[in-house]
């Protein structure tokens, strides 16, 4: 199948494009280059050294002797761009991770605000026209967020709940309560699709991802050069991350607030089939389909207590410490999202054990010449208007 | 109590300052005259000639012998423009009608979808940080619309519906259906807004509102020169207004599809006054409250049905016709919307009556030389996304 993958340079979108390739599938990427950029302007760096695109693609072609990834650089914002990819490449599906992906980069500032929205917002828009105009049979799988549905009181469905009210009942759209500008972005998106799929008969599938782990799959670990990128600054890096490498350099893990924070997690290496499995599973003309896409779930504290046992284990002196929580969330609440959907597609999922967790520090402690700690105490307050991305010492922290 | 009105050029902005105005309170008005230059630019004109925003201003100020209105031309997109209207009038109350505000301009084509959804969430992403940066005090009256709901199989409540569900419950945000990428923008206005009061304690009404009919207030009979515009054409004009027109120039009715569509309608004499209930009754900081704001609810049928009574007893002779429907909607379906929290406020409903459907018809009479007959009929079909905007021959009709 030809599968065009918007985003297909950055942390999941590369291994994807690897995974579908290695199943056999004619893949493309399209990628503004984005991700890279923020890390230009701000001094910032994966913590796993990645190559450049074009040299992971000849890696590729190199190491599996034949195959070929199609490369287009090109903004979903850029009609012309997105169009001239899509009459080229004519794809029968496409996987969309080509978003501003990070809820405290949405938080900076106004213009951060903006840019999310209109990136996400109007670039998905750009997207769902090409599909009108170019290739109205084709696929669009759409990266969503757990992050969505915010922490409801009652169980979380995937994308639609059965309502019993006055007597009379619908299944509808589960509300959404996101919690960022970010996240919100993905809440407009979905609205935006699930109505195109509607009048134009388009046929998508929303996987509402939750956090996403691993330094990398089967693939990127076959050579060096194919590896993909290990967050661990405050602006995209999760907390599992930031976690091993607080572990490896002896400073102690950061918990924001009191860490009951509970979220959806997965392994990439589960991101990567699940999208498959998307892919195979072919909703009709028409359908807007939602994927719950995590594995468990696991509160901040549960992440920092594990990283602590694995780390004592490995003989680092590991130690958790509380710091006030930038973000307006709730810290204590209940949490329980059904992720049926892919699992009776055949997912098999790769659960967080403590062996993946002493993997992840280990890789740390390898790369440990180059973590920069004043990347990772959060500068970006939830409560302010006008924040700055700053490296501070690690200690500071914007208490305001 | 200073006032700023966002789109206080527009068919419902116009009337509000000037209601506002004449209640006391200090009134400014902030617009792109977006609207006029869509009637520039396609040869469109409102059925009630109008003045220019200059001279409104000043027939108010002759008038009353003293009231003033300030006037800032502007764009919310524009942020330095923005936040000058912010930092000289310092609001302690906004009205925002300033949007792209028609479901078929969105469905134009790319172009004016994107303009649609840019315009309406960037423009209130602005909004809102300009509360936030300059007045964080200052109560959002935002106009929402009754579309966002769709047409749910049940009750539709103020904004939020408490669910059980599995033996749990919650409070949540009502599910959204819009049907247009203009309804669409509403909703992401919405879940913005309630977001913006969550985190930095703004404090919001969102006011659902449904259709709005009527030529004018109180204020704008007083003279010519104060009249708001009258539309009547295939992208801004009502169903209501079109069948008046329809009438006074022996077209038939055009009903689109079956006419069950229902839809909640309130009087523009009723807006004004739900918009003053709305600032009086301050919401707290932090707190993002939702009111439905209409006072009965037609379907299609009832509203052509009933112009063609009227219009009979005028001496008119009055034919429906269906013509195929260029939306995509359900065009028979359960309604019923709550509509009671404006009313606890204290709201004296003009409801519709043959007498407003008579003054409403007398009025297209009066202006019949002014009638277009080429721009009411529907050249925007939702099914495809390359549409015109044209004026055609009255029973030319886009069937594809």
């Amino acid at each position: 199948m030809r599968i065009l993958i918007l985003g297909g340079d950055g942390y999941l979108g590369w291994p994807q494009a690897l995974y579908l390739s290695k199943q056999g599938h004619e893949v493309a990427v399209f990628d503004n280059l984005a991700r890279r950029q923020f890390d230009l302007k701000h001094g910032f760096d994966s913590l796993i050294p990645i190559q450049t695109i074009q040299r992971r693609i000849e890696r590729w072609n190199q190491l599996t002797g034949s195959k070929q990834i199609t490369h287009y650089h090109g903004d979903t914002t850029d009609y012309n761009m997105l169009s001239r990819a899509f009459q080229e490449f004519q794809p029968e599906a496409l996987v969309h991770f080509a978003e501003q992906r990070a809820a405290p980069y949405s938080m900076i500032d106004r213009e951060h605000a903006v840019y999310t929205q209109y990136t996400n917002v109007i670039g998905t828009l750009n997207v769902l026209y090409a599909i009108k105009d170019f290739a109205p049979t084709c696929h669009l799988v759409k990266l969503g967020t757990m992050g969505e549905y915010g922490t409801p009181n009652i169980d979380i469905e995937e994308g639609f709940i059965e309502i019993n009210h006055k007597g009379r009942k619908d299944v509808l759209p589960f509300p959404k309560q996101p919690g960022s500008f970010y996240h919100l972005s993905k809440v407009h998106d979905s609205h935006n699709i699930m109505f195109c799929c509607r009048i134009w008969g388009l046929r998508s599938t929303d996987l509402n991802q939750g956090v996403v782990y691993g330094p990398g799959t089967y693939e990127t670990a076959l050579d060096s050069d194919l590896a993909t990128r290990f967050d661990y600054d405050q602006i995209y890096g999760t907390a599992l991350n930031r976690f091993c490498v607080q572990a490896a350099i002896g400073h102690p893990l950061t918990v924001y607030g009191r860490g009951g924070q509970t979220r959806g997690y997965i392994n990439i290496k589960d991101t990567v089939r699940c999208i498959e499995l998307a892919i195979l599973s072919e909703p009709k003309q028409g359908e807007f389909r939602v994927f719950n896409q995590i594995t468990e779930s696991f509160s901040v504290n549960d992440l920092a207590e594990r990283v602590q046992r694995v780390g004592s284990q490995m003989g680092l002196n590991v130690t958790l410490d509380s710091v006030p929580n930038p973000r307006v969330e709730l810290e204590e609440h209940y949490y329980n999202a059904v992720h049926t959907k892919l699992l009776d597609l055949g997912l098999q999922p790769h659960l967080l054990d403590d062996d993946e967790v002493e993997r992840m520090i280990s890789l740390t402690l390898e790369h440990q010449n180059r973590i920069d700690p004043r990347l990772i105490m959060p500068t970006v307050n939830w409560r302010k208007a006008d924040n700055v991305v700053e490296r501070t010492a690690e200690t500071a922290m914007n208490h305001r």
